[in-house]
């Protein structure tokens, strides 16, 4: 019988893999007792990486969010992990010393157990100091190795890395396959000269499946002396996601390894569960061809974590790079060759940058870079002529050390914008930011929250938090989710018009009784503006005031409980007598 | 460096997996020189299996399929192989031995090198004639053996197959785990005992991805001396099909193999004009989720091949089961329910229907039982009493015998009803047939064809090619492909209205000169009955005649060249002055 190995559900970057959006805090309460159930998984990823920023994106506290899920694993005697970018912690730039280590002091007081610290460029500088705040705070530090495949990321690279991770003290190293590139064999013999020099160190792999060689490279690190495995379910597993369990511990079981049986009654349950958070409103930002694998992904190396906000960026662009190429009489290009393009552009420029893994954020750089080359290229302009700031300061050396050489022009372009290379401590660019956001929160009345929690929110992401705390980022999900709805209706064949109207059959319409002026909210401070799709009245709730022309400010009641489907009349509008103001949907039925 | 490890392209089987049908002769005409220009093939799979008798259900000759494919790819010094089914040659029930012997001779002369040759039973009574017969035309016999995973299916169990097949002077041996169920660590140890004992037989593995075990398959089976691998390309590699070349030459390159290039640019104007003939027709009778992998194959270890035909069996009876829940005051189930209770009950009547090995016809038969004994439990009736003909000869021997034990109530399930058990020669039951099927094309006028392969054709899918010969196989198909059009523009929000309008825009009517009763075809010998959608007119041709009140026959002719997207009158229809007749699309335009 061979070593045991355990499993870790990867409940965040399965769902990351997939769109745009991540459960609820009440749909990750109502899924964490068939986690359990299931009785297989020793450790579940709880949060990090985009998790809490979505959170906030569609309105939702994030510490909330991240207690509530990780309370009922932690009682069940499963660990929970969180992944954090080292210097750019939860977000895609980086962030100052004092925030990131209140990070690791609020993520323990949450039911965190473990961290796993990933740098994208493998820079030690960045990762080493989160080493040690974690451990001040409690927690576990798994130093990460972002696996790709170039001629610079080698076996030996690797271990090096790993080598000086360990000796800053991380008991535990993940490869962070993210893009499932990682080759099988090359993998195997990286985890072996791990465990040959640090037997006592916990190795876990995470890899997608994308390009397909997932399977083999699970089943070699195994063999090598890999510890844990990071595994998804259905219905996200697979396609650019993450090998099934199921599949996992069959292969594992059958090789002679010691593997947790599967309790198949709760991974039914939990699978259809899942299945109603998507019909939900999950559902409505994946991309129906996350679900499928290719190989051409072998070739650009792009993460299967980024497929999702990808797929959304080329939707976007198509029609305009379409328009483009019917001025200069050429064929339209559909979506599909735009993403082959694109994948080459990236295979093309991603040398010429100096290999960076292609991870958060690098991956978006380099995404960005070759899809900006794409755009310029179609308008029969040059390469390299829309680089972003940060993209920039990857390149001149602010992140950390790039893992190859930058190519000439690269080089020969900065100079020319009289930017300057620098091998400096990256951290030493972001001075301590915290009192600043102590400030805000003073001056605005907000509470620093339990363990400080609402403060590292702020600081952490705090045009994202401003728009929580404001409404704004609700309304705008709202919206974006009511735009979604009608998309999807118009695309099962209904069209704009009939939408409309079958949404207001649902509804009653609230008219104006006198002409005027419609003000929304009359507020002290910011602009007023009209509610957004979905929000709930109470029956007794005004709704809005209508100015008269005589001078009054006339209060509009609700009148029954409900909540908006259709604004007709935005801030400021003139009705008259008799308009639609807006339709609501009864929610409660009051006698 | 390691062995050398060569690739073959399941073309055929690529497009089983996917869907009901496969490309023209004059595709494959085309895609066959890219085939070449890739680079990275030594074999291609170009025929056998369903391949023919998917030629005739659209109407195609499969004959001249065979030969246009496989002359450009051997002139290219690529090796051909088709697939067959030993005892049940190209079909799902027995050949009688003269049709068998007759088959490797015509698929010889057509050019097909090696022939796969399998018996879902692994009863080498069924594989052994055919080796014989397959030397005496100078094929290459490619034994298989067909993987499970069951208790009895153990590589002792396989090595002993093995050993009788190479005694019996197969060269060649094939694992063929047609669900990819096949564990990777067993598989591996199978390749390993048969290159122990018999280091010149040549091995090929052919697995498909649906439940995501095949690339460490793959991988274990070439560190254990395997020599092929069977590859697939996209748009149809992954899902439920098989791994992609572009994957699986990456990983053994990295793992040390010696492996060919793939020609990339050749590879991207495949995979663009396999597209192209997705669009034109294939893609009408593709299932969507065919592209999706599945953990939950691997319990009910459906094989992949089969999913295409299974997924639209189970869209026929979907909503006949939701009425019966319905009748019962129960809720209805998803498309996706029934799939898993399906996968459920194939788990269940598995064991107790004696392990076969789960490929054609078995696993249709196991299927059919299972699909059955939902339908009754569903309306609360019992198992077991619906199992057709064809299960029963498997289950009393006919076919071979059955790898495991039947359970208890199956053996008594037979003694109430009389059935006998036995142990014979299947190929005892089914006398040689070939005099009959020379008498029936003698007393048609028939030509037997180059190499007899009319009379093989015939002999082989008697009423396909009954159909094929007379026009209605390629009338059905023209329809079935003109539903499946209208369908996929209902899907895109049109209704059927609509559609037919948009049809009429595009053609122009044929309108009756005179009231009378339209008759079509007026023929000597059977029925006469109504154009199908599609049916080419010349502008001379006659189009039909109209009996009128005063006894004559008046001829009305087409006008123009086109063919027909409507039919209004229907054989024998009463018509009056001006009406239609029918719709036809100009597909000439003569002055």
């Amino acid at each position: 019988m061979k070593k045991e190995i355990k499993f870790s559900l990867v409940y965040r970057d399965m769902w990351q893999s997939s769109g745009k959006y991540q459960p609820r805090a009440d749909q990750l309460a109502k899924i964490a007792p068939l986690i359990v159930e299931m009785g297989c998984f020793a450790r579940v990823e709880t949060n990090g990486g985009a998790f809490e920023q979505v959170n906030l994106l569609y309105g939702e506290n994030p510490n909330k969010a991240v207690r509530t899920f990780t309370k009922p694993l932690r009682e069940a005697g499963i660990q929970t992990h969180m992944l954090d970018r080292g210097l750019n912690a939860l977000r895609m730039y980086p962030v100052p010393a004092d925030v990131r280590r209140l990070m690791y002091k609020v993520k323990h007081a949450q039911g965190v157990d473990i961290t796993r610290i990933f740098c994208g460029l493998n820079e030690v500088r960045n990762i080493i100091p989160s080493i040690k705040y974690a451990k001040e705070a409690g927690m576990i530090p798994q130093a990460t190795l972002c696996i790709t495949y170039s001629p610079v990321h080698t076996v030996d690279y690797y271990s090096y890395i790993a080598d000086q991770l360990i000796e800053a003290g991380a008991p535990e190293i993940c490869l962070k396959d993210m893009a499932g590139i990682g080759r099988p064999e090359m993998l195997g013999q990286l985890v072996r000269n791990i465990k040959d020099k640090h037997p006592e160190v916990i190795v876990q792999y995470h890899g997608h499946s994308g390009p397909g060689l997932s399977m083999a490279s699970i089943l070699e690190v195994c063999e090598n002396g890999a510890d844990i495995i990071d595994v998804a379910m259905e219905p996200l597993s697979w396609g650019k996601v993450h090998p099934d369990v199921i599949s996992v511990q069959a292969m594992l079981k059958n090789a002679g390894f010691q593997v947790p049986e599967i309790n198949m009654k709760a991974y039914m349950k939990a699978r259809s569960m899942t299945q109603e958070f998507i019909d939900d409103f999950l559902g409505y930002f994946i991309d129906s061809t996350n679900k499928h694998m290719s190989s051409l992904l072998l070739g650009c190396g792009l993460p299967g974590g980024m497929m999702g906000s990808m797929m959304a960026d080329l939707k976007g662009v198509h029609s305009g790079i379409n328009l483009l190429l019917k001025g200069q009489g050429k064929e339209p290009m559909s979506l599909d060759d735009l993403v082959v393009m694109l994948f080459e552009e990236v295979e093309y420029v991603w040398p010429k940058l100096g290999y960076p893994p292609l991870v958060t954020p690098f991956s978006q750089y380099v995404k960005n870079v070759a899809l900006m080359n794409v755009m310029q290229l179609v308008k029969g302009e040059e390469r390299w002529t829309m680089i972003d700031n940060h993209t920039w300061d990857m390149i001149l050396g602010k992140s950390g050390k790039l893992p190859g050489a930058l190519a000439l022009e690269i080089i020969e372009l900065a100079k020319s914008k009289g930017y300057e290379f620098t091998d400096e401590d990256p951290q030493m660019n972001y001075p301590d930011e915290l009192d600043k956001y102590r400030k805000e929160m003073d001056d605005n009345g907000w509470e620093y929250g339990e363990d400080e929690e609402e403060l590292f929110e702020l600081a952490m992401h705090d045009r994202q938090y401003r728009d929580y705390k404001s409404g704004v980022a609700k309304k705008r999900f709202m919206d974006d989710l009511q735009r979604a709805q009608d998309a999807a209706m118009v695309k099962s064949g209904f069209d704009e018009e009939t939408i409309r109207k079958y949404k207001r059959t649902k509804a009653d319409p609230i008219i104006a009784p006198d002409k005027g002026q419609i003000l929304w909210e009359v507020s002290v401070e910011g602009p007023s503006i009209a509610p957004f799709v979905g929000r709930k009245y109470q029956h007794d709730e005004v709704f809005c005031y209508i100015s008269t022309p005589w001078g009054e400010y006339e209060k509009i009641f609700a009148n029954f409980t409900g909540r908006i489907v259709e604004v007709c009349a935005q801030q400021g509008a003139v009705v008259n007598k008799g308009d639609v103001i807006a339709y609501l949907e009864r929610t409660e039925f009051t006698a």
